[in-house]
Formats: structure tokens, C-alpha cells, sequence
């Protein structure tokens, strides 16, 4: 039997260095009330900001050319929150998060997750709010999504 | 542009007569808290014990057949307290629900939908620690997340 979860684990551990334990320290803390939903809004404002403007790889922002951008902040926001230790905004408007059958329709090629993750490190950087620790568990988390979906949807699609 | 979760949503609604609302009214209260741990493992443990004793609907039991069924049941009562408001149990062992990436491999037919629903409507009568209020804001989540898997995974295979 095609034991696809393990090997998808397996795979994104030999692509990232992290362990399943260290890309979900996000649940060791509970991020949403250390950090609070003004900062997590901020977050994704400067996340979708630096993409819908991302002139120097177009092909990148228009993966999003259907959605408005503030439809994919609210989106991002409510599910990052719920998913920290928030209440469930995302499954309340949306309901299953379901990540690898949503990502489905979209161009989720190796480069994708990596210019994702390329301007999600910069909004990092920038929300001064984020203490470190918070910004490397959720990066580390960050990192271990972009990759599992990346990969998760390519196999799942052949 | 293909509006694939918006039209699952749609069809889901048709089938079941529950809106999203509805269906997630599982977040109104933290059903973790009010039942406890022990209360969904008896749940858990009574509904595995139906499915994989299921001499009627044999075809049902053999989706199973690959898997222990300690597993079944560990990997079952530890998504679903992380999603009734308990600790991340399911994904510090096992990363992201990705509920649709997940059972996309199995058979997800409608009637393995409805098959999956009688055994867990009785096995929610069977654990009497189960308060009626909990056990309506349950059923309509399981019967949502049923038809979601199974529109959800057949549009994705289309």
C-alpha cells in the first residue's frame, strides 16, 4: 500500500532540515494570545501587500489575480489565528481548512513555495511586534506548510 | 474560474439540509472541556469496534483493512479533540489534518459516507457520557465533514 503521508514526511524533512516536532512548536505556545489579532492582521497586510506587488517575479502574484486582496488576508488571518490558538474564525466562515484539496486549482511548483516563503520571512522581519521566538516557530511552521503542500498536492495530482 | 469549495459547499447544504453554521456549531462551546479525554475515547473505541466488526457491509470494513485498529482509533480521537478545543494531539504526531489530501486514497463513495454515519450515530447513542447537546452539535459536524470528504475527494479525482 502507497503509504503517501510518511513519505511526503519524510520528504519535506530531507528538503528543510526541520522535524515534524520542530515545525509544529507553534502548539508548544499559545501564539494568538502572546501575540494578539492586531499583530496577526498586520501580518498578512504586509504579507499580501509585498506579493500583490511582487514586479519582479509577476508570475508569482498572479497566482492571486482572481482574488481581491483583502478576501486573501482575511483568509490567511482567520485561518493562522485559529490554527495559533485563536478561536475558530476560519472554520466558522469557511469550515474544514482542508490545505492540500484547497491549494488544489493553484500553481503550487517548488518556486512557488519559495517565493511564498521568501516574502513571508521579509513580513517577519518587518512587524516589529513579533517577538524572535514567535517568528522562528512560526517560520519553522511556515516553512514545513509551503513544502507539504508544494509536494503534497503535486503527488496527489499524479 | 472554478469555484470548487463554494459549490462543495453548496452541495453539501443540498444533501444534508445543515448550513455551514450549523455544521460548525461544534466551535459555539469547547466540547474538549464538557466531555473530557476518556469520554472520546469511548467514542472513539466504540465506533472503531462497529466498523471493524462490520459483517454486514464487508466492502466497508476492508477500506480499513491495511490499517491496526489501535491506529484508527488514536489517529481518530486525537483530530478530533484537537478540533473540539483540546490540545494539538494530532498534529504534534501528525502534521496537518489535510483532511481531503488525507482520504484521497481510500474509498469515499457517498454510501462509505453513509456507512461511516450509522456506525458513528450509534456509537454516539452507545457512550451515554455524551450529553444530547453535545451529541447534535456532533452529528451535524460528522455528517458535513462525510459528504465534504466524499464530494470533496471525488471532485479533486475528476
Amino acid at each position: 500500500m502507497f503509504e503517501f503521508m510518511s513519505d511526503l514526511d519524510s520528504l519535506i524533512e530531507e528538503k528543510t532540515g526541520l522535524s515534524l516536532k520542530e515545525a509544529m512548536s507553534i502548539d508548544e505556545v499559545n501564539l494568538y494570545t502572546r501575540l494578539g489579532e492586531e499583530t496577526f492582521w498586520n501580518l498578512s497586510k504586509c504579507f499580501y501587500s509585498k506579493v500583490y506587488s511582487d514586479e519582479e517575479e509577476k508570475w508569482f502574484k498572479n497566482i492571486f489575480k482572481n482574488k481581491p486582496m483583502d478576501e486573501a488576508i482575511q483568509n490567511q488571518v482567520e485561518f493562522f489565528m485559529q490554527r495559533m490558538g485563536g478561536p475558530a474564525y476560519y472554520s466558522r466562515r469557511k469550515g474544514h481548512p482542508a490545505l492540500i484539496g484547497r491549494h488544489m486549482n493553484f500553481n503550487m511548483a517548488e518556486k512557488a513555495a519559495e517565493r511564498w516563503l521568501y516574502h513571508m520571512r521579509n513580513a517577519l522581519e518587518e512587524v516589529k511586534e513579533i517577538d524572535e521566538d514567535s517568528k522562528i516557530r512560526m517560520m519553522k511552521y511556515f516553512t514545513h506548510t509551503a513544502y507539504f503542500l508544494s509536494y503534497g498536492v503535486s503527488m496527489k495530482k499524479n
